[in-house]
């Protein structure tokens, strides 16, 4: 293999433009003709799968339900929390009509005008609220504990792919309480979600932090927020989580009955992660030959890449190729069958190895004729040098498989934390943090 | 119990009354603050989230992969295949704006208007066709077989949950083939796919068949659909499946170059399944005490209710519902845990018995001192008559829980088939067809 790299420019080179080659190489998204809208494309798509698993699997623990409400929120609606209006109903998608008709050049003309606009949800704070208000009568309806899986709009001038798209997915948790210390800890209890999952499942060394004022959602009392550290030394808001106070139950009017007969405003939260995470990923773990993906968030474990140039062994390469993807799958790792594909596309197979390598499966397999003599297979890690090849027995490599991928992930882990580590300077003071940044 | 109904009209009374009762009194969905847009609640969307889960299994092992798609659609896309812009441009929800500015009374009023409208996508058709010309370029990367999950809006002016609403979720299969006939067998695989699934899990028999010209997909060449039969006698359309022909990869562009060398336009299909799926569901089983569920899509297996009217049992008969509930949890039904709930409120134990018929879990535990001093839990089905309880050791119970499940699932599955068979007549021709109408 050539030493070059794949992905031109490099990190050092030009970071933002290796992080849209790095989408781009690995396949995870593109531009859609909607401007600013991204289409997820499979490869992608399933790295938000497996968000979605881990994280719903994690809600539900802590006890949350899935609920589903509408995609459209009535004008008046956004209006009614002073903040929350001055913060979102800025930069919204608007449906103003509710039919097209033919016009007179024979195109389709929108035409039923709506007696209040709707605009695409931001953010579903003031629906949900409106809805809960319905919902909770008493104390015993609390805590009410609701996420939701959906799609949001934004309308953003500069976008870029994951990090930035006017329309992204996400969930959105929203939760009533009784009192104010339950909202608290709740706030705080879904921003450790977020926290250990960053952690232990996207391998992403995070810091937690409460945002000043001027960062706060609008509308909100406080804003927590786990934040990672890139590879150009910035950071990236990967989650967060809202103590909303009184101000949206009172906004909504989410009353109930307290145990004692009293009538009172409930407390609120919300928290929500979204698409960005996977832009969070890329640039955490990726190199210059493109995407890194950590084993327990990967959308696939291995790869087997059969040698198949010569004629009289293709066949039984290829059955070798077969077994070994059965074998691996029946292996469980994280709750779920190894994740196995084979590549047996007529192509050079250093050519689709390299696919492989700029599309971060965190484990390679080459199968030739000549392994099959000798019994073995030669594996190589994503998170290793390209040329690090280890022949193992057939066995071996079944029996290893679930250790390797731990292996794999503590180690981009390890990674991820001494590069946070080696451009983390604790400032005590005031003085301190002026003396360093005007150096 | 009282003998009377939970349900106030029955099924006889008022059918479609009776529809909407169930769907309030299980909690499913309600209608929101947005004309026409449902609440789906949580009890209503772990109905989705089992439908979702089997349904993703079963593309995935006929080789689909899920992508994601803009929500938006540009006006100029809807128009370029003929048909398609006759039958779905026109109760559309249609965004002109893309800014909210502070209008003279202090309200909000829309500004920035759009260059080109956008449509919020009835279906996708369009835009992934597009998409997909980007994508196809040679036969080698055929077939292309995509999968969204997404919700889509049709301006609906008559609406009921879940059978006919503004907003609703589904799933859309997008496929394009190198020829005609592997276009259409894919078509009648996924309609067959559909097939299997509502037999084996939602337990409801259907019916295949060919649409008619009129009511065939605006753009199809055919489409193909399963129907089922509702309890007042009528059909539901439960899910589609159109062969495209070329319609599409015409108006879309998507050409590929053949294995040898021409250029050919791509055979198209789709396919959806939706949230009225769940309407369906809870028209085929459920009762006039409310809803009943198929086990294999259930949102719940089992509700134990313990009886803790006297004090000193009370713990005691606490710690027996935890265990059992525990150790149900760890037998696996249809691949995944026993889903089982204990009901701790502080209500009659008959209140609480209700609660769950009507909620339409498969079965119902009770618990009290009684039992415990005998070693046995009574065990109550919601697919016979209320007062129908057995007595059976807690051991015995476990053991047989997962085949006590499948009986209750193949016994709502004979009913309806039995149901469906008693109403259908077999008509050989025209005029047999006229003699059974005009009678």
């Amino acid at each position: 293999m050539s030493k070059k790299t794949a992905i031109s420019p490099t990190r050092e080179e030009n970071y933002p433009e290796w992080y849209q080659q790095v989408v781009d190489v690995a396949d995870l998204a593109e531009h859609s003709f909607v401007r600013g809208c991204m289409v997820i494309k499979p490869w992608g798509y399933a790295i938000w799968e497996n968000i979605q698993r881990v994280l719903d699997g994690m809600f539900k623990e802590t006890g949350h339900q899935n609920a589903y409400f509408p995609v459209f929120i009535p004008l008046s609606f956004l209006e009614k929390e002073a903040q929350h209006v001055e913060g979102f109903a800025k930069e919204c998608a608007v449906v103003t009509h509710h039919r097209l008709d033919k016009g007179a050049d024979g195109g389709l003309v929108p035409a039923s005008p709506l007696e209040e606009p709707l605009v695409v949800r931001p953010t579903s704070e003031t629906i949900i609220g409106a809805t809960f208000a319905k919902w909770v009568k008493s104390y015993r309806d609390l805590p009410l504990l609701i996420n939701q899986w959906a799609n949001v709009v934004r309308w953003e001038m500069r976008t870029r792919l994951f990090l930035r798209t006017t329309e992204f997915l996400w969930q959105e948790g929203h939760t009533v309480h009784a009192t104010k210390d339950e909202a608290i800890e709740e706030t705080l209890r879904m921003l450790d979600v977020y926290y250990k999952f960053a952690h232990e499942y996207l391998a992403m060394p995070v810091i937690c932090g409460e945002k000043t004022e001027g960062e706060r959602f609008p509308g909100a009392v406080s804003t927590y927020t786990i934040e990672a550290m890139m590879q150009d030394g910035k950071a990236l808001q990967a989650g967060t989580s809202h103590f909303l106070g009184q101000n949206f139950s009172k906004a909504a009017g989410i009353e109930f009955q307290t145990k004692e007969g009293g009538l009172e405003y409930g407390w609120t939260t919300s928290w929500g992660m979204t698409t960005r995470m996977i832009g969070g990923l890329v640039m955490t773990h990726s190199d210059d030959d493109g995407l890194v993906m950590p084993p327990r968030i990967a959308a696939c474990h291995v790869v087997i890449v059969p040698i198949m140039h010569q004629e009289e062994s293709r066949t039984l390469v290829l059955d070798v190729c077969a077994l070994l993807q059965k074998r691996l799958g029946s292996v469980m790792y994280q709750g779920r069958p190894v994740q196995v594909k084979v590549d047996t596309r007529d192509l050079r197979a250093g050519d689709r190895m390299w696919e492989w390598i700029k599309k971060g499966v965190p484990v390679r397999v080459e199968i030739g004729p000549r392994d099959l003599a000798e019994g073995v297979v030669c594996v190589m890690r994503r998170d290793a040098p390209h040329k690090e090849i280890v022949k193992i027995s057939v066995d071996g490599f079944i029996e290893g498989i679930e250790n390797l991928l731990e292996e794999i992930q503590q180690n981009l882990y390890n990674k991820a934390c001494l590069f946070q580590k080696e451009r983390t300077r604790e400032l005590c003071s005031r003085e301190e943090f002026y003396q360093f940044f005007s150096q």
